[in-house]
């Protein structure tokens, strides 16, 4: 499958087996950002990137890079990475994946002898997961200068995000902005099933979907559920019954089209949830997620007169839907997906695009230079678990799109510039 | 409305009234079984039954009854009743409502210097509502002999239901066992909105539902809910969606027959209930209630062939419905229906027959004697809550209607023995 590159799956192989080992002990795969394991797999990193010959640092925001000075560093800088931090219990690959890939791509350089004309960098982000300060993306919005001031005085642990930051060795008061990345390219595994299930090498990430959280309250009656008779209740249990199966049809709907569209009803909670009371409340939270901001809007409105005309038909109360958050999609850049697909076609790698239904550090890094993404697949789109599963072949070859995109923008920012 | 009848509402109202004035402080109204509150409660009862001219104790069962002996005691004895506690925020009716109003009866009795051939008895039954063990109807169970044996050792607040029984007055060793009654009757509030709705005065209780609960467990699959299509999901929430509207639907149309049918979804739990996670598990327990054993078979039956053709079209795996527990209706006794309609009519109280929905003392006393049991409205089938409410002069037409049935029964059972 991989001709004719200097990448070596065997090294990534063994890259993540020692950052898996480094893991609470008897819990698969739990090395969350701030704890001491955290820190242990960075320390291993740093001297992974030391041995492949970068300069490591830790940047104001707590991200670890590792930079390998170019030929003409005024050209400015290209910078591959992910994450090395894990959901608790989480699997081997969610951003490790993209972290060693990166590492891998300054390895086979080296091994050929190769310096490039623009320094490259290779980054670990700092807490993409939700941290235990419950936001995420912490070092990508450092870098990019979009971590919320209020974030610093966050608590959790005994501790505040502002004494986390400087305890990774970041300096929380001072910013991580950059001016001199040209581009961003970040490797990640698809968490989902499309490329398994097309046998795809290759997913060139043409957005990142913006993610539209969405609540509703539904008030019916707690009425005893012996002596009152169907005719006279209002349960609030089947009026969201039907919210939610039109949530879904809507969701159907929306994701015929040709961008990615998905929604969930993701929290459901009912009161009092006794078994001899006619359910008299539901909270419902939404978790919707467009590629493009027009089926947002209208998945938006149509469940404002969905709603409505299930409470008419009902006659119980539902709230309107309230927007908790609503984030807009992010287009990766057009010119690097160009790239990418090329870059695809030279390492003979099968390859489609689509979009990203999960958040990640490249929307971010999207705000500050030109970024995109590519997708390997993973087993059964399994993440967030133990079983996350990603082939060390599938990784490789991913690796092997990304040198032979970095090669092909060492040439052509310069030419652009 | 209440035409010659030595019952006076005004009395009703005042021992209502000290009953509700013994409740937890500031927490209207709670006396619970084998609180100090209850016991505060007893004693009051206790005197008012003396002051009647009954002879009072605690029978092993650890229920109140005060005698007043029958100028032949050798017929036996006609029982009247009902519960003295409450739920936690419970309502001042739901039971004492009973109580007060066979009072009024021996009272009413005693004003007029009537003693009866029988023997009349005055009943309080221990825990009918669910108690801290976690059980229900305890004393009429105990007089009944239909308490599990293992229930003795149950534990709760650091002490047992054996040492509970013991310290209210019974003795949970010995059987509460009755053969001398030979007529049980209970007035009750109606704890659901039909006799309001109907402007009737009286129900006489055909039936107490038997009670079904039946667990079904939905099992999807956890994926990510941003980058798994929408085609490719096993969604345990809108499965479960479809069964809860399965139902209800199922509900009414059983409730569509003569007889009291009612089904409830009155417990649904999801997990993981992320907000980013399709959600993977559903359980729910239905809780049904039927007059007539043979629509209950119905549901069960529908129930298990509904819950088979969603799952074969959602395509997520649904548990064969689990009978958590399954117990018959109690039919009132037909004579005594007879007998308390002739009653409502002697009293000129509008009457209709209906089933209850809910369990009471009545359906343990069916086992031993003959039993049966009149309801009175309550507003808006408000119970079990503090806003619960139920008009003194409805329970004194309701006291007129016993006074008149218990008439009846001193001087029918005679003829019948």
């Amino acid at each position: 499958m991989i001709a004719n590159t200097p990448i070596r799956s065997e090294r990534i192989a063994a890259d993540i087996e020692a950052l898996a080992a480094i893991t609470e002990p008897g819990r698969p795969w739990t090395r969350r950002a701030f704890t001491p394991r955290f820190l242990e797999g960075r320390a291993w990193l740093e001297q992974a990137m030391q041995a492949v010959g970068a300069v490591t640092q830790i940047d104001a925001a707590g991200n670890l890079i590792g930079t390998i000075p170019g030929s003409r560093p005024e050209l400015g800088t290209i910078m591959l990475g992910s994450h090395s931090d894990t959901v608790p219990d989480g699997g081997r690959f969610d951003g490790i994946a993209g972290v060693i890939a990166a590492l891998e791509v300054a390895r086979a350089l080296r091994d050929q002898g190769r310096v490039l004309e623009h320094t490259l960098e290779v980054v670990d982000f700092l807490a993409e997961e939700v941290s235990i300060f419950g936001v995420s993306c912490i070092g990508s919005r450092g870098m990019s200068d979009t971590r919320p001031l209020d974030w610093l005085t966050r608590e959790s642990d005994g501790t505040t995000l502002e004494k986390a930051i400087a305890a990774v060795g970041g300096n929380p008061h001072r910013s991580a902005w950059r001016d001199d990345i040209k581009a961003f390219l970040e490797l990640h595994i698809e968490q989902g099933p499309v490329l398994q299930n097309e046998e795809t090498d290759i997913g060139v990430v043409t957005a990142i979907a913006g993610i539209t959280r969405i609540e509703i309250i539904v008030e019916g009656r707690a009425d005893h559920a012996g002596t009152t008779p169907m005719g006279s209740r209002k349960d609030a249990l089947s009026t969201a019954a039907w919210i939610a199966l039109g949530v879904e049809e809507l969701a159907r709907a929306l994701a015929g089209g040709a961008a990615h569209f998905a929604a969930t009803v993701g929290e459901f909670e009912m009161s009092p949830n006794a078994a001899n009371v006619v359910p008299a409340r539901v909270r419902m939270l939404i978790d919707a997620r467009a590629e493009l901001r027009q089926d947002m809007e209208r998945f938006i409105d149509e469940l404002d007169q969905g709603v409505v005309a299930i409470a008419d038909k009902t006659g119980v109360t539902v709230s309107v839907p309230r927007l908790v958050s609503d984030n807009s999609p992010t287009p990766c850049d057009p010119g690097l997906l160009d790239i990418l697909d090329a870059a695809c076609e030279t390492a003979g790698a099968s390859h489609r695009r689509m979009a990203s239904g999960a958040g990640h550090d490249t929307a971010w890094m999207a705000r500050i230079t030109r970024a995109a993404m590519i997708f390997v697949p993973c087993r059964d789109g399994r993440s967030h678990a133990p079983d996350e599963h990603a082939a060390t072949e599938d990784i490789a070859l991913g690796a092997a799109v990304l040198l032979q995109a970095v090669l092909a923008l060492d040439a052509k920012l310069q030419e652009d510039s």
